[in-house]
């Protein structure tokens, strides 16, 4: 599908029709979130996948009851990761294992080693906003794969730890069903440009 | 091109040659961003866009000196909204205004004003997020489009907003450069599924 498509032609999905989506297309789609480009190339984010009905029947109390979250086939629930050491480690190995140059690799360690400067809650922000990242790669794939697909931040993420027993350097950071919509899109609206650009 | 062209053909520009990319392509890049999907359809972004070189020099010691600065066609300055209530009015009434049923107004709003109970600072990260998914957008836009881009997060927020003097409410959050590269795309790697997806 044409990119512009793909944009106009997902939408927050709100209701699914139960059926699952291949395991072939979800590793397609997974393959393509790995893609996503994120900071540094820190790749700070991990994807807990939720297909059982009773783990998503203790999971949809954690999430206001909205039906996505048992109608959907999989359950994506994407993670921040707190652990910033560990991520700046694996970082400066994973450079030289996969050839990046050493000068690259200096400049890089040495805005890592500015950044470890940052409180933990600093930290969380930055790393939850690389973590949207991959979520809107996994919209997008989604779409091109034949499905669709829901962002849902409204949830209790501290219900979702203790439910999916996360490692405590994990913060449950936005969902994302996918699955078969059974739902219609509704008009799609923005704002004018002119609202979004700052003369 | 296809979804997975951009997503392996895209990469973080580090030089860009100079040229200007026509208006109208910018036109287009933009026209993509602008649907981009945010929490709540809120849209808590701003683009300021600069093309004059005397700005881009007095920018580029505010980034380090990162070559994107100066070399690339239009810089993109995404900001976050920090105006929850402003953005909580304008849904409302823009919700309204493009025919949204009654009873999703009703939840929308009903949510938002749930999230009225956030800190500054917790909107900040909120917000901030959903520009990192106007951001993926301009990315793959751009790639689409024919040009090159590199999302920055490394600069100094306090001084964009100074040199460009930007409303209070709005926070410089990630830079986007456009234009055409100069550089090559090193070899791209990303850490294997294993290490992404929670057993």
């Amino acid at each position: 599908m044409e990119f512009r498509e793909l944009v106009m032609g997902r939408y927050a999905t709100k209701l699914f029709d139960g059926c699952k989506i291949p395991e072939e297309k979800v590793a397609e789609l997974l393959e393509l979130v790995r893609w996503a480009p994120s900071g540094l190339n820190i790749q700070p984010w991990k994807i807990k996948i939720v297909v059982h009905d009773a783990t998503k029947e203790m999971l949809s109390a954690a999430t206001w009851d909205e039906p996505q979250i048992k109608s959907c086939s999989h359950l994506l629930v994407f993670c921040a990761d707190t652990d910033f050491d560990g991520l700046r480690h694996r970082l400066a190995r994973s450079m030289k294992e996969n050839g990046v140059p050493e000068q690259v690799w200096h400049i890089v360690m040495g805005i890592a080693e500015r950044m470890a400067k940052m409180s933990a809650a600093q930290w969380l922000s930055y790393a939850q906003c690389q973590v949207y990242l991959a979520l809107s790669y996994a919209i997008l794939a989604a779409k091109e794969l034949g499905f669709d697909s829901c962002p849902m931040a409204n949830f209790k993420p501290d219900e979702y730890s203790r439910i999916l027993r996360l490692p405590e350097n994990l913060v449950p950071t936005i969902l994302c069903p996918v699955g078969y919509a059974a739902d219609q899109q509704h008009g799609k609206w923005r704002y004018p440009l002119e609202e979004i650009v700052v003369a």
